[in-house]
């Protein structure tokens, strides 16, 4: 296509996107072949379906998968597209196949959680029924966090399974349970949501609430990140953090990255006043340091010393966006007793609603005839600038 | 137009069809030029507009068309457009056109209920005001109905005329009042409304408040279909049932049906408990059965033994059809002292939400990259394959 | 561009367009080009932004445009669009930039009121940060009405600069000041809206209020603006009336447009019952009558004795248009002592909401494909026919 390989072109290096990129049907078409589809997503997290026929709904672009527990405690994820006329069988976000069994409501066609057809009413004796049940996709759980493909050929799991390993085993996130979680919907192109997730050179302006307590986007944080390492260490958990993301990631491989930072201020976590809000994970006491990781490009992940949080982004059309927020606490804590749930979330929702609000700004500007790329900033936008990298590579790429 | 050829041919026999059709708004053109334009659509009943200049609006598309009873009485179809610079003349859903005159809010020019331009104001002399007034429309009034065609050439109106003569002229239809209409506006394509509305294989698993009182959909009902038809006809009643529906239609007449079917659970009608909710029309005592009609592809009806309804489909949006439902009573029933109206009305309302919410589903669910056609399950849903087959016969001829 | 030229042929002359002018995304975009961009747009008056750094946004199509005024005093227009990643810096409708100096909320680049960059935080050093700033948009100011072009050739503002100094300079508008403003979404093509705005045959019929105390639309009222102007004279107010509008405009030049009529029924001002509503503008008493003058074909203004308003049509996309009403008064009026701002606003607020509801009722009705272009009534719609001919001409030009 050569007006794609022109449009590429017209992309100058260390620049941002020029704007047909955020708002072209036909781009966010490319973009969803060639990046969104085939990258793994983080549907949740397995404390959120704890019995057989619990389920979840993974939302991407117009498409609706239900991420179930079977019988035999397998966590499966079907289309939600009964295989008849074609309804939507669940509706979402959560629910509970009774007897491990999806009733279309439509004519109650039945399938098993494994996506096979059960039951048709009333068929017609010469009528194939032969059909292979719900159409399934891999699924792929790795420390207690459940990731689904859609893709064609879905990239390797190896590379960020042994990251998660690495990175949050010591953090007993598998065991871990979600208590909250939050859709904030964005009027804006998903390439501009995630150019924001990915820097904090905007932290210090758009978020004073998580500036206060984070070390991120401050000068001369290379000391205090080593002492929280070292703290850490302390205590028996040695993070190994490393960086094979966006073109760094290994061929054939999910992209995956890990780091660790100072929280700032003398804070112990993420919260309103640094004080800890819920039971440590994995510490026996705060060591003055929060974990990030990636895996791929939708899925962020923050690990503090008593809560984790999943940032799940999720493109719906070319100007739309959804950022889901996904809360989690350590296994054994107890609502009430050991937290408080807005005290928990504060800082967050505070820090998603503000997101929200700027990415939609940018999304009005470049919007604008009279908008021009600029630079990004480095080192401050460096992350940015490689997410964008890697997606102009995956979209020149042939088709997946 | 070869693009369309193919895409017809991609459909497989006795299985719904690909999502295109429902998506596409090439295809709703096109749907809209050989199908919904050139049949008959039933505009409402004569008792809504009683007296010289009351009025009701037919509303299809994007298009609206006021539907008045003239000084001498007669019913007539005029284009909503004024013909000096194109306004809206009346704001629907129905009114009254004072001294039986439109005067176009706007510049106030004014048109007789036949359509005819009765005064513009402060025209200049030499403007040719030959203008011929408001587009006007074929109608066709049969026991009480009121039919409208939008068509260049109408398809006849015999056929049907003659099966509505046969079928509710013995249930004093064409005395009827209305007393109730809702419009229920459904996020879908026309044809996954219209397939809904011509199958019971949905009505057990969908619509339980339905199923309670109505065989349709159940084994072994044809010794109770005769059992009504013979205590009908020994009330002298003999509703004649035919099937000139989709491609049975005579040719160049619009598709007529009319079929019988028995009340279940000893109702005598299609209540919350199956109890009579208004006087009855035409019967001395109820025969535990039920008339269905229709006309064409847009207009479907009920007879019970004491009230009637009117189901419209009105197509206006490649992904919106609005269902406009009315109810009707025996002409000298009165509200209060013999017929409750939330009672009269309760059925059919809660019906008409599910019916709704099921067709929305469906929608979704072939919108999915992962949406596969599936086969019709024979008998139950033979009329949607009827339906379909239709339509693409009428898609694949040349435009009307 | 042969279609167009095609399309543009299809409009009969004296006619009103042919649908596919109010409905085609297509057409829109040259409207854009070759029509709206191309002439001046009142942004408000000089009162609005009395202190250096106070800005007010002017809003057109999908751009929004930065009028603030400088430490020097100075007012100028500025995209809202920064330099650095394209965020959106100022949220209308108005605002403040403290100490003269705008802040973008995402990453906090700093710009001086003259669109200049002051500051970049962190910025690498090897970053060319010879950026020139934010887009900067010529202003013109006349008798404290503030006018800006999108336009790469701006028009001449000679013309309308003279109109205006010998229409509102003995109106004091100058010293004026806003003491309200309201903006009227209209779900229409911003042709139509301007074609209503521009006669006054549907004045009687659609605004008995406006009617009341207006003469236009009126027959036999040359005498009555004979005497209005003779009582004006009388008091030193000789306002020349001019026409250098639509097609009339001097070549190269902005169009204006300038006339005097009579108030109706004795009364002083456009008020509900016709008495002075607030402090003469002017005048030491009331002359009976009022000027309309119009500068290029978005901006529309009324002189009463005793207030004045702006009426700036903003096209927004091809189905809505922005009318933003603007009210003023004398300068050193104070409300509640010298005025009731509900009294004073009160008829335009009548008038302008009901225009809406015409306006888009015509959108409706030229929608139809029943609708036909109609005969323009003379003399009372000749300002329509030659703002359809100027658009026309305007249209068939090369891009500007």
């Amino acid at each position: 296509m050569d007006a794609l390989d022109e449009l590429i072109s017209t992309r100058r290096p260390g620049y941002s996107l020029p704007a047909e990129f955020h708002l072209s049907p036909e781009v966010y078409r490319l973009d969803l072949d060639r990046m969104i589809l085939g990258h793994w997503h983080c549907a949740g997290h397995v404390s959120q379906i704890p019995a057989a026929g619990d389920w979840i709904e993974l939302a991407i672009d117009i498409e609706s998968v239900i991420v179930v527990r079977g019988d035999d405690g397998q966590i499966r994820a079907l289309a939600n597209v009964c295989r008849h006329r074609g309804s939507r069988i669940c509706e979402g976000p959560a629910g509970h196949a009774k007897g491990a069994r999806f009733v279309c409501p439509y004519h109650a066609w039945v399938y098993r959680t494994d996506g096979s057809l059960a039951r048709a009413r009333m068929v017609q004796d010469d009528l194939d029924l032969d059909i292979e049940g719900l159409r399934r996709f891999p699924v792929h759980v790795a420390e207690g966090l459940i990731f689904v493909s859609l893709a064609t050929e879905p990239l390797g799991v190896e590379q960020f399974d042994e990251m998660l390993r690495r990175t949050i085993a010591p953090l007993a996130w598998a065991d871990a349970k979600v208590v909250y979680t939050e859709t904030y919907p964005i009027a804006a192109n998903w390439k501009l949501a995630l150019e924001n997730q990915v820097e904090c050179y905007h932290c210090a302006p758009s978020h004073p609430e998580f500036f206060k307590v984070h070390s991120q986007g401050r000068a001369d944080i290379a000391a205090a990140r080593l002492e929280v390492i070292d703290r850490a260490v302390g205590q028996g958990i040695d993070i190994a953090c490393r960086d094979q993301w966006a073109l760094a990631a290994v061929p054939g491989q999910e992209a995956d990255y890990c780091n660790r930072y100072a929280m700032w201020g003398g804070a112990a976590t993420a919260s309103e006043d640094g004080e800890l809000v819920a039971p440590l994970m994995g510490f026996t006491e705060p060591d003055g340091g929060f974990t990030i990781f990636y895996v791929g490009p939708f899925n962020h992940f923050l690990a503090y010393a008593d809560y984790g949080a999943i940032f799940r982004y999720a493109p719906r059309s070319v100007d739309r966006t959804d950022l889901v927020v996904t809360w989690l606490v350590r296994g054994d804590a107890v609502e009430g007793a050991d937290f408080d749930l807005d005290r928990l979330t504060w800082l967050w929702r505070v820090t998603a609603a503000a997101d929200r609000r700027i990415v939609e700004a940018n999304q009005q500007g470049v919007s604008s005839r009279f908008y021009e790329p600029g630079p990004y900033v480095m080192p401050m936008e460096s992350s940015t600038n490689r997410l964008i990298d890697w997606y102009l590579d995956e979209l020149a790429a042939t088709s997946i």
